[in-house]
């Protein structure tokens, strides 16, 4: 028997790096349901004004609500902070998105009250996470550095070597140079796990300490849970199945199963 | 006293690389008046569909035209793909493409007849450059390599040391292992110019020759030089001046200057 718990959440993208957050929530929740939509043919929304980013949004959303969706995750920065307040005001269903947990978990996780950001340039310029992270706690000092190889560098798939190596060391050692004793960083960008060993490695080797790495997909794979928890929605177990989609199919077959950690199946080409 | 060949030679890209066709021009053209824009609000471009391309392209195009050009540059690839034909049949001005002057050096300095092309993921799927290339010279073999980490190299300024070159290896040693014998290279994107003197090294050092760089921007330069002298309409001499628009106005202070080669005046932002 199938019953409300058994319909799927729902994951809308830009392109293919919310695939990570896929990730993390087939591991935090393996009997969960899935549908992903990734918009790659208009990615990125970066570039779009607020209100185009929200009109996509929404038609996004719609697509994954005609599926019947029971929760509705927004997997990346842009349509977070463009959309979130207006997509809860016209769905049926909650909606989570990708900024609020990562700065709860990095405000939870800090001793010293000073936290590290890194992200697109849109991410860092907008200062959504610094808003996120005063609103959590007032007192906390962040700062942030936009990290623009970082994307190149995790579809490409190199994210271990000298190349990436230096890179890191050149961004963080910004980011550390910007504000002292950070002990905790907030990888405010879907592409960025993929990088997270290598981030780690050269996080200690800048600090001679071990610094937090707080993923933010994998926060909000545990901020789903919750909210699931918290409604009786849980579909607990294992045996969650995966459907993606696509609104072009180019790369995706090559650089989705990097994002996603796992063989990909088939992936169909939508019109939205 | 004013006439036909003082007016501007309009040109436009979707951001700021165009500005090392303008850098080219200014070179190659000292007594030229440039009105240039780039629709950095609209970038990237390569992610959208033709139609749209297209359309953004007229609306550039008559920016510029309001301005009184002489003659229309479409300082990058994407544009011209989808646009040229249908820009060149609206327009009361002659029109120049980014890919045909590059194409067209690079023919005419191959001995192997093997040329490489580097460019954008866009610039690679579309083959533009192997349809031009071949409508030159059929028996010209061709082999491309899409280089995604070199735009945002260029754009960050990181133009030498050991992180480019060893993506710079990396995407050459692809690129040779391709295709034997290549003698050749077109620099398929206008960002690349800024890594041109470290790709001519590790080009050298992959080969053990020296290989010819194709500079599409200096190709362009040097076609709308034969353009104008065709039709009379050069303006000899030097004392040429340059106007910058863009349609977003964050990080040109920063990165324009980078790619102009000099510094960058005032930009005024518009709507286009």
């Amino acid at each position: 028997m199938s019953g409300p718990a058994d319909r799927a959440i729902g994951v809308f993208d830009s392109g293919v790096g919310g695939l990570t957050v896929v990730r993390a929530l087939r591991r935090e929740l393996p009997g969960e349901h899935i549908v992903y939509l990734g918009d790659t043919a208009r990615v990125p929304y970066g570039s779009k004004s607020p209100s185009t980013v929200l009109r996509y949004s929404l038609q996004n959303a719609r697509f994954l609500l005609a599926r019947g969706i029971k929760q509705l995750v927004i997997a990346f920065n842009t349509a977070s902070a463009a959309a979130l307040p207006d997509l809860e005001g016209a769905l049926p269903v909650p909606v989570l998105g990708a900024v609020a947990p990562g700065a709860a978990e990095a405000v939870a996780a800090t001793r010293t009250g000073r936290i590290g950001v890194i992200g697109t340039l849109g991410t860092v310029r907008s200062s959504s996470y610094r808003r996120a992270l005063a609103a959590l706690r007032p007192d906390v000092q962040a700062a942030a550095v936009a990290c623009p190889l970082f994307v190149p560098l995790a579809e490409e798939g190199w994210t271990e070597g000298d190349v990436p190596r230096q890179v890191a060391l050149r961004y963080l050692g910004e980011l550390f140079a910007a504000l002292e004793d950070i002990d905790t960083i907030v990888l405010g960008c879907t592409h960025y796990p993929l990088l997270q060993p290598l981030l780690q490695q050269v996080a200690h080797d800048l600090t001679g300490r071990t610094v937090r790495l707080v993923d933010s997909a994998g926060a909000m794979a545990r901020a789903t849970r919750a909210e699931l928890a918290a409604r009786g929605a849980l579909r607990e177990g294992t045996g969650g199945t995966l459907e993606c989609f696509v609104t072009d199919a180019a790369r995706i077959d090559e650089v989705g199963p990097r994002f996603l950690g796992e063989p990909l199946g088939p992936v169909a080409q939508v019109d939205i």
